[in-house]
């Protein structure tokens, strides 16, 4: 009798070589032979891909979107056929599946394809006849038959999508690290473990640097109210659970600390004060692709003129330079400053919406630190601030503590 | 207005690197640019089928069938996404197809699948576009979406059965030889490229140990009519035209010579001369998978008793030993004695249809420099002489020679 089905996705690192490969095979095989139902869902071995998209490169600078989809599908494929030969090793029944045959039906966005529906027949099928279901993650196909991938960490998105249609029990993200921690642990040794987390703060904390799992996962996960286990494939340890709503969250009033130093800071100086300067400035920005973060506006003080700084993934620096150049040449603002040399520090949880003065205390604790704020950016469940890049990590780790996350 | 629609293959060899991708993209593009449309099926690069292969067996060292085709249909599909690219470099238009995605439908004899029917549409409606079609050789797919190959030299079937399906002008195999030659050039460097050469010799010359050509794919051309041109990929000489039939071929006695040191002769002793012994032997050979070539069976002279000698490759030499062992017990029968310093030189040939004293001269001219013959076999178009090894090359060159094949 079943003891349920779960849904696992491996990452990368989980499989990047032979004997990986069957230590997951032994996992899977564990579960199975007490019980579960399985559908594993694996990446392309270690840094597949990454040689993959340089092997393109080489050929073609800008290969087209759709052959693209085609050679880096291929890593994925590899690594169930491989995992399903090491589970048949192992004495277990298994079968892999592409995306294709399994009917994970996108859009035809090509490296970046949206999920349209999933047809689990097939699965459910195999999964009758006892056999353990192993799934290329990170791909799909179009209704035209066009191979597509769903985006970086696009692994997560099949399992999630996976879990909500086949209404599995749980689904498992297994990665190189324990779980989801209070902050970066290489940053903050005292980081704990984070058991229970709620999608919101997930999302928040993805988009804020950390990088454990992709953000669209979370959200799809959150819409259709998946549980996830984001846990380690190298033990057996619990890990952390991303879920709707923690039970005493009250008690929590900030959930972890993100730390971002990939952005760069732009500021027009001087720029004319009247309506429909900012627009045109930041239109021209989103038609080019680049995506702005934060944006600060200083109040004009005796002269008819102000600064606008903004933040951007410092990939991003010479495209958006350059817009802010022409723009202010065009609007008759003054210089274009570029500073690389900026962090985002911010924190993040549920408790504070119900809680005043958090803000307040966060930035108390980095003056106390001599530490200067530049830009502020907060919502509903988390604050952030922009600081000079050698204060960083001080700032974690003092907001580590003082709000009480230290082991 | 196009020039006609030619099929090109281009082995693994012809793709094994960046470099020789970009060239056999110019290939393709020049073709293109002068008005011809173009379908071009490509292998996987260089040895990664070899590579994939070992993979598998480091960790399964019997591989499920299903999964091991799986595995081993990335390799062409890497092909064709960046000869896609490197042909989009040089500014042409084409698009990639897996075995799946074009309907290359086969049984699902997997490892060794047989094409049932291939779906031309797709392709047709892409080069009324204007655009190159580079099909993944070697693959297809079940009609229950499972991903099947075809056998090692598959894609050279791709090749032919898709300018079958075409009805295309040609079917253009490119190789890293210049052509098929009237022996192997590194035992008679004057060997000579042949201009013409018909189906069946073709056919015999591949299974006789010329490596240059699938047999199934010959097979297939034969059947269907489809004119191969077999030629380099590093330049831009014509090579060889396998046809149906060759004009004035009968001049030529003798077209080529092969040589094939991968057999092995086993020789069952003292076998009971009466019915039904033999086939025993040879039911449970082929039940166990080993194809038996050459059978001799002495005439038994003053005893009761007679030997039986046959051929098998040289990798199954541990098994058949092994079975011929235990038949040999079991009909009472003597030693088994294993010979693995054979070699078997053939020399093929329509011409020797209509001539007599073909097989005298070949017997001839091995006696006139002290080969001695240790079994022989003839067919229509062949005749093949077992010989110890260390006379292999001296043989070749002879009848190479007197058969007036030298440059």
């Amino acid at each position: 009798m079943s003891k349920g089905l779960v849904v696992q996705k491996y990452g990368g690192s989980s499989v990047a070589n032979v004997g990986r490969i069957q230590r997951v095979a032994q996992r899977v095989v564990g579960y199975s032979k007490i019980g579960y139902e399985l559908v594993v869902v694996v990446s392309a071995l270690g840094d597949t891909t990454d040689e993959l998209v340089a092997l393109a490169e080489k050929i073609n600078p800008h290969p087209c979107e759709r052959e693209m989809d085609m050679l880096l599908s291929t890593g994925e494929q590899i690594s169930v056929a491989l995992l399903a030969m090491a589970i048949q090793k192992l004495g277990s029944e298994a079968i892999s599946f592409t995306g294709s045959q399994v009917g994970i039906i996108t859009d035809s966005s090509h490296t970046r394809a949206r999920i349209i529906k999933i047809n689990v027949d097939k699965i459910k099928e195999e999964l009758k006849k006892g056999r353990i279901v192993i799934v290329a993650g990170f791909q799909g196909v179009t209704l035209n038959q066009d191979i597509t991938t769903l985006g970086r960490g696009g692994s997560d998105l099949t399992a999630v999508a996976l879990a909500k249609e086949l209404q599995a029990n749980s689904c498992e993200i297994y990665t190189d690290v324990e779980g989801i921690y209070t902050t970066d642990p290489r940053i903050e040794p005292r980081a704990r473990k984070i058991k229970k987390i709620t999608y919101d703060e997930m999302l928040e904390m993805a988009s804020l640097g950390a990088q454990v799992m992709q953000p669209r996962s979370i959200e799809v996960a959150k819409k259709f109210n998946v549980p996830l286990h984001v846990r380690s494939s190298f033990n057996t340890k619990k890990g952390t659970m991303i879920i709707k709503e923690v039970k005493k969250m009250e008690d929590v009033l900030v959930s972890g600390i993100t730390l971002n130093r990939n952005e760069a800071k732009i500021t027009l100086c001087g720029v004319p004060d009247k309506p429909g300067v900012a627009v045109k400035l930041f239109k021209d920005l989103a038609t080019s692709g680049v995506s702005v973060d934060m944006i600060v506006q200083n109040v004009s003080h005796n002269t008819r003129s102000t600064d606008i700084s903004f933040t951007i993934a410092k990939a991003d620096l010479t495209k958006a330079s350059k817009i802010a150049k022409m723009v202010a040449k065009k609007i008759g603002a003054g210089d274009v400053l570029l500073d690389e040399d900026i962090a985002r520090v911010s924190i993040v949880g549920v408790g504070m919406k119900s809680h005043r003065g958090v803000a307040a205390k966060m930035f108390g604790i980095l003056a106390d630190n001599k530490i200067n704020i530049e830009m502020i950016s907060t919502s509903d469940i988390s604050i952030s601030c922009i600081i000079k890049k050698k204060g960083a990590e001080i700032a974690v780790k003092k907001l580590h503590a003082d709000f009480g996350l230290n082991k």
